[in-house]
């Protein structure tokens, strides 16, 4: 099955490059490629200490640099080959970016293991476990939802 | 109360970055500033159409300017104000930049009445809907460990 053994290929590069990064120290152990018609268009690690960036991760990092080559902003038909489940942050990165498909190797309990708070975020988000270092609160709705109203009645908006 | 008054400057401050984007037709109508110690550090709006980029939203742009003016990957003392409640890829940035407390005007199902997916991705992500259009498929799990392994043991790993 070439189609089966390619997957493996893609797979393989996106722990080329995780182990880029560790060899580089530039961020957690994580990696990524973006495949277009059966060509990796992009691939990225993590680079959150490098970088001094906490949103550098992998996924992120590879979907920034595939839309520039493709000069989009929607990523429909790409797959992503991620070392690891992507985390809440990068999940929701892939949906906005239309991605069609992910293939990941650790989970978020491996992540979990190793130090990382992937698991912990999921928790927050699904509203079983609270944020106890966040605070949220909400103020000047009815301010914000002016430029809401200006926005949906603009007649040259690009929706996405 | 000078302090419930700054907090009504930074919003505005927020609102003026939405007003900018929708202006120059730079994307979605949001706006996000970072503060730090009653101060304004970084402010960013929404550039998803001007960048191609589907992970340019202010909140994750003013993270990222914020980090860049601070030289660090952490965040933490800083306060985010957002014209509009932070979608998942933007509230697991937070997380993740370990801010301390989100300001917010617009809700995500202000959003969806807008056109944006914020209220579906937290759907997806509490597993109260399933993602039609995107496939998920786990594989090479043995050997993506190897890589986490490998890091965990590493002597001169940066924890973050």
């Amino acid at each position: 099955m070439p189609q089966a053994r390619n997957k493996g290929v893609f797979m393989t590069n996106a722990i080329g490059e995780a182990e880029i990064g560790i060899r580089s120290r530039h961020g957690g152990p994580f990696g990524a490629v973006i495949v277009k018609n059966g060509k990796i268009i992009s691939r990225a690690h993590n680079t959150v200490i490098k970088d001094n960036d906490p949103t550098a991760h992998a996924e992120i990092a590879a979907i920034r640099k595939a839309c520039k080559i493709l000069k989009s902003f929607s990523l429909k038909g790409c797959e992503i080959y991620s070392t690891c489940e992507p985390c809440p942050m990068c999940l929701a990165a892939i949906y906005w970016a239309r991605i069609s498909a992910i293939y990941y190797g650790c989970t978020r309990s491996d992540a979990e293991k190793i130090g990382f708070d992937d698991n912990l975020i999921y928790s927050i988000l699904k509203g079983v476990k609270t944020a106890s270092d966040l605070k949220t609160i909400k103020m000047g709705r009815s301010e914000c939802l002016k430029s809401f109203k200006k926005w949906k009645q603009k007649k040259d908006r690009i929706p996405y």
